[in-house]
């Protein structure tokens, strides 16, 4: 097997070990993340996950201590995915304002694409306001980019966050309560109150928020 | 017994009922707000509530199908009569945006002075952004009262309701995980961030948002 490295054969043992490790937990995930996707977490059963992930029942029990357990990992992997989509449309644009409002505008679209991923950050996003990962550390880190180049402004981005995130689950709420208030448009009005927020004058944050998003082809 | 209406003997006892019947729901939603204020709601039972509200345990049944059916009421109940107070301090301001200022101040407040209550709201405001009762509503007239008067400028008032509503519970989320963010400097910081959503220039919200509250003596 000239491809391995050279090692010990417990180390040897002990990666292979690991690996398997790895894609347990990952298939558990990957399996979360799919009935999270089909609405059907819920009624989902630790040992229909288990046979959804091919692992035996028991190894549930190895990566995660309750089904919740599973499925918060399994939300912050999803959203923690969709925000490295965003990065990556928005991630050529220059203007920090266009920028931020081209990834509050595609959140609010997930709950056309990712509709059930936006269900749980609507019910469960106020308490993820403020985690580690997820949506909000690049929300704070835009925030903190525009300010530093001056085109927002704001005293303490922490505080301009909360807002900012509390804003989107707003709308998120108000979109599945009133179905008829809900697309672009509604998607658009909120990027521009947010740029206000952020220091925008009115006019311009409307300007910004309605630009075409970034993988749209360009007027 | 002279001062008692003329009515059927039938009427008159079922007068005794229903205002018998009202008195034990009263008594049941006070205790329930009682439990919330001490921070027991989770915990009591429903022998207990009734043990409270000195009433049957069997009468618990007659008014609602389950202890969260009470507390949701119990909630709805407080937050009611938090908007009735907010109206009070600040229905004798003239400028409508220094009355949102003082209702979002005042509303954050409630951290100090009703933390439980504040605690409910920010777990299960999200969902209540839009009902019709609490804070959502007065809150969506005082929006509409500043775009009548052209003080405020937001095309859909329904949307800027949830982009308002969801930046409080924002704030009231990033107090309870950081309580060093906290206190009178925050709420105002947001007001003035809230404000310029709602189309003040910068400058003009954060003066605004600085205004001594109405009930505290001026200048």
């Amino acid at each position: 097997m000239p491809d391995q490295p050279r090692e010990s054969r417990g180390s040897h043992a002990g990666n292979r070990f690991d690996r398997r490790r790895a894609r347990t937990r990952s298939a558990l995930i990957s399996a979360a993340r799919a009935l999270l996707a089909e609405g059907a977490a819920a009624e989902a059963s630790i040992q229909e996950i288990a046979d959804r992930a091919d692992v035996g029942f028991g190894s549930f029990y190895n990566h995660f201590e309750s089904k919740s357990a599973l499925f918060d990992t399994a939300v912050m992997d999803a959203l923690d995915e969709y925000g490295q989509l965003i990065d990556a449309v928005a991630g050529g644009v220059e203007d920090p304002a266009e920028v931020f409002s081209a990834s509050v505008r595609m959140t609010i679209r997930m709950m056309e694409t990712h509709p059930e991923l936006a269900q749980v950050l609507r019910r469960r996003g106020i308490e993820q306001l403020h985690a580690d990962a997820g949506l909000a550390p690049r929300a704070l880190r835009d925030i903190e980019k525009g300010v530093a180049t001056g085109r927002f402004s704001v005293e303490d981005p922490r505080i301009a966050l909360s807002a900012v995130g509390g804003s989107i689950l707003g709308l998120l709420q108000l979109e599945s309560v009133r179905p008829d208030i809900s697309g672009p448009d509604a998607a658009e009005q909120l990027a521009a109150l947010i740029l206000r927020m952020l220091g925008l004058p009115p006019g311009e944050a409307r300007e910004v928020a309605r630009r075409p998003l970034p993988l749209e082809p360009r007027g």
